[in-house]
């Protein structure tokens, strides 16, 4: 199938014709690709040029080696760009998935001090927390807690927070979440509320992220707490 | 033990009374504490003041709340702000610990696509390959694996490598890593190479960094790919 005679090189060929298989589903997510030997076998090239093939596509994140098992197809991440201000909206629109929430709780509680200093509250102002699951796709992804000022956004709470509540701050209060004015990165393990709102394994690892969220002019607009599964996303921070 | 009539507010008197038992290592991780009613009872407050204070507590990573096992001393985390580009060494700096390395690798190998692109080499530069494990005070944190441009920092090999390479570029290469080109972040499991080098059980999660630190004109210095312990490791991307 790889031409011995063109320009692209045979590793770059074979590399495609894997990644093309990957991509459009031919081969999925924990299939085991064939061994050095049988692909050289199969399209009639050196091994070296196999392994070229197969090295780059580990480090592009498409395959996975298991060591005594063989190389495997990897599961697709998610790759959300922070390195200027990104949605999981606007993420899943750039990976081509279909973003949407569920509702899990809408309540008004009291902030700590940390929230009244991000959030510059003055003294009895209350927080509405607004807790959402959020989909790419069919799957569930992460869950988004997220800490807004009740005296300014109130509003909320009459709005239908399935889809993108950026679009609703943006389209109704002209309010634009533009970047961040803190973020953080952990790993924690799932405990008994994300195994049951993420359908998963207790002790699974997420990523934990912390974030103030700040408008166009460096306001904040709200405090975010997400936990987000470990085996569906990857942060780019810079690229 | 706490001043009724301060004008410091009970609730923030009995958090530091508990945080700097934390610092001070009278309570240490995995540590249960006292009941909301032990501490009231024992401090002479209510049970909303002794709430607040370990609410806060928790947020700020202190303190982790366990359902239905009650309230424990959480794992310090080394907080590596990448706000500004901060190396490991002093990383540790900042945190108090004692940075050290010891180099498992030294290897010259062939480049793949994507470290001729980043690296910015000729057609047949090779790479030097340095794979070191680094330690915060006793502890190993994370395995480094850097790539370097043979041709341009060779001289690496008849260094001693168990302290800061970042100081031996600037000291004796004139060369300042300053920052990066390109930064991702995921999660994944130990396999066989992380569980020996860093003496953690197979599947412990790690963060995986990925990136390409660059001098101050924003040139390629190396690529480095690490695997750091997810339980010791907290990322500040902003604050």
């Amino acid at each position: 199938m790889l031409k011995q005679d063109d320009q692209i090189p045979l590793y770059i060929q074979l590399k495609e014709s894997i990644r093309s298989s990957i991509v459009n589903g031919d081969l999925k997510f924990g299939d085991k690709i064939p061994t050095e030997l049988e692909l050289s076998e199969e399209y009639k090239i050196s091994r070296i040029t196999v392994r070229k093939a197969i090295v780059e596509l580990v480090e592009e994140g498409y395959l996975v080696k298991r060591q005594g098992k063989g190389t495997f197809v990897n599961k697709r991440k998610i790759e959300r760009k922070i390195v200027h201000f990104l949605s999981f909206s606007d993420a899943c629109k750039a990976n081509g998935l279909k973003a949407s929430s569920k509702v899990i709780k809408k309540e008004i509680i009291q902030p700590t001090s940390k929230d009244q200093t991000m959030l510059q509250l003055e003294d009895g102002d209350a927080l509405l927390f607004i807790q959402r699951v959020r989909y790419a796709g069919d799957s569930p992804i992460m869950i988004e807690n997220n800490y807004f000022s009740y005296k300014e956004y109130h509003s909320l709470l009459n709005e239908n927070l399935d889809g993108s509540i950026y679009k609703i701050l943006e389209e109704k209060l002209g309010v634009k979440p533009a970047g961040s004015s803190e973020l953080s990165l952990e790993i924690v393990r799932a405990g008994d509320e994300e195994m049951e709102l993420l359908n998963i394994a207790s002790g699974e690892p997420l990523f934990f992220m912390d974030t103030t969220v700040t408008d166009e002019n460096g306001q904040p607009v709200h405090r975010g707490k997400q936990y987000i599964l470990g085996d569906s996303y990857k942060f780019i921070l810079k690229q």
